[in-house]
């Protein structure tokens, strides 16, 4: 089956962009996350390929907030606990259709949005449920290296990998 | 053997919500804990059906606090050092029966709990004599996924699943 | 060889209460650090049979303090270079010998105090040298319940682990 | 093939010294990065030897440099996205050619370093065109080691292991 062309990149947070764990007890409002450099890395190559990348999460934080402006992911859906709405409008928004998005994701709440994903992915930890619904399934966890194997499964999907990469090799 | 109908589901938290560890030294008085996001889930779906969720704890801090209340667990028992005395205040607060609750633990703190509960759950990381006496042993660690799997055989032993999952399929 | 009786139970901090992990960048001059709740329990475990409990680390922060205290530590050396003149002192000041201490470590720098004491402990992922010099090998990671493996198995050889435990199965 | 005489110990730091996480939401502008307690040692270890350690980092934050004071790390370069340009940087200030450093990283963003170095590096959890291209693959993960690992190798490769350690065995 051919794989549809993607130009947006959405992602789930807790358990996909984080390994899911949620720290409270710093002396501040704020919950305390933890994000992967080479998850970043993969988010800046699909930038770098004119690939659009957002997020919808069930949850909202500051970290979130701060994390995604330093990667300049810049579509960001919050709080969303519908997530079949949550890709339509944002979709909308940017112009595509959902079959243009890939959605990776970890839990029972993703499922919706990854059966209208025109590519849906798994962490490798995600529940069974939303393996057994995903186009791909990746090697590594949510907040260890997930995205980023996905980021390059797609550019090598799509030919794009050596100009996402030249810069390495000058 | 037949399982008693469960109505409230309590748990311990320092290595069952968490992975037992406990963070110190950022600049406040309060401790830093890592709550994870698919027992988060778990516990939306027991509510959903109806069943009660608690905690009792040998410690107390402001971290768990302030997950407890965003994961809508209202019954909340700190700084126990006796568990057996915890579980019986807890029962006859909310007017139910040890045999109707499980409870969920993982250390020799627990036992007391454990022996009056009608399902003793150990997580994948409780010390050996905890393992020993738990009705079930889970396969996931504490703050790993334990009390989501917990919740989940209890939801699928009392045919309760497919109502507590159905909103992530319509 | 027979063993001798234990008196002190002598620990180092980081990668041995802890994993090794020292966190930066909290908005506070201070250290972050994680304990683990089931090696908290082990020395609650020691101190009910009247073993003495103390630290001796290379460096020193606030978060080991406050740890330390919680768990009713309180012989802490800190800033200590030189462990073999650490572990003299504190047995001065506490009446005992170095044989009848058990001192547990992780790296280089714990050498001299294991050379000294009456059992040398290693916790589970500790260098080749110290491993290779030690009485006793922990299956369990610093921070990941070694000192709750030294304790409990010191309690076992010293025929005190059923009155350590015995309020647990009242 | 042999290999070159060693003046300057060159580190990345995300994925290097710390395991790739990155912490926000602790109610500060700064991120939260965990460093190992064992690579500590093995700086001071190379520091002993007189060999001169350094960092060029593609990101920067006050953690890294809280952290790299304590361990007397002085040559830090930050916020470097052409490593290839931060390392003849470095020589230059340093007096010594690309061929007498070891650089030790994780990613592609390295790899320009590591072309030009006299020892590349690679973390036992480096991406695999990192490890493709390095002299020496760790066992040791980023963050677990790594670096303590390729000090030690750095060492002995040199002759210096014994003089680095023999305080310890006094």
């Amino acid at each position: 089956m051919e794989l549809p062309r993607i130009k947006v990149f959405i992602m789930d947070v807790d358990g996909v962009l984080t390994d899911g764990r949620i720290g409270y007890g710093c002396g501040s409002d704020d919950e305390i996350k933890f994000f992967n450099v080479k998850d970043g890395l993969g988010i800046t190559l699909l930038h770098r390929c004119g690939i659009v990348t957002a997020v919808i999460s069930g949850r909202r934080s500051l970290a979130n907030i701060r994390r995604l402006t330093e990667l300049k992911v810049t579509h960001v859906i919050e709080s969303c606990k519908d997530k079949s709405t949550g890709i339509r409008e944002l979709c909308a928004k940017l112009g595509v259709t959902p079959n243009e998005c890939l959605y990776i994701g970890d839990d029972l709440i993703d499922l919706p949005a990854m059966r209208l994903a025109g590519i849906s992915v798994a962490v490798g930890d995600a529940v069974p449920e939303v393996k057994a619904n995903a186009t791909w399934v990746m090697k590594h966890k949510g907040g260890r290296g997930a995205v980023r194997e996905a980021a390059e499964r797609l550019l090598k999907t799509q030919g794009l990998w050596d100009k996402a990469t030249e810069v390495y090799y000058q």
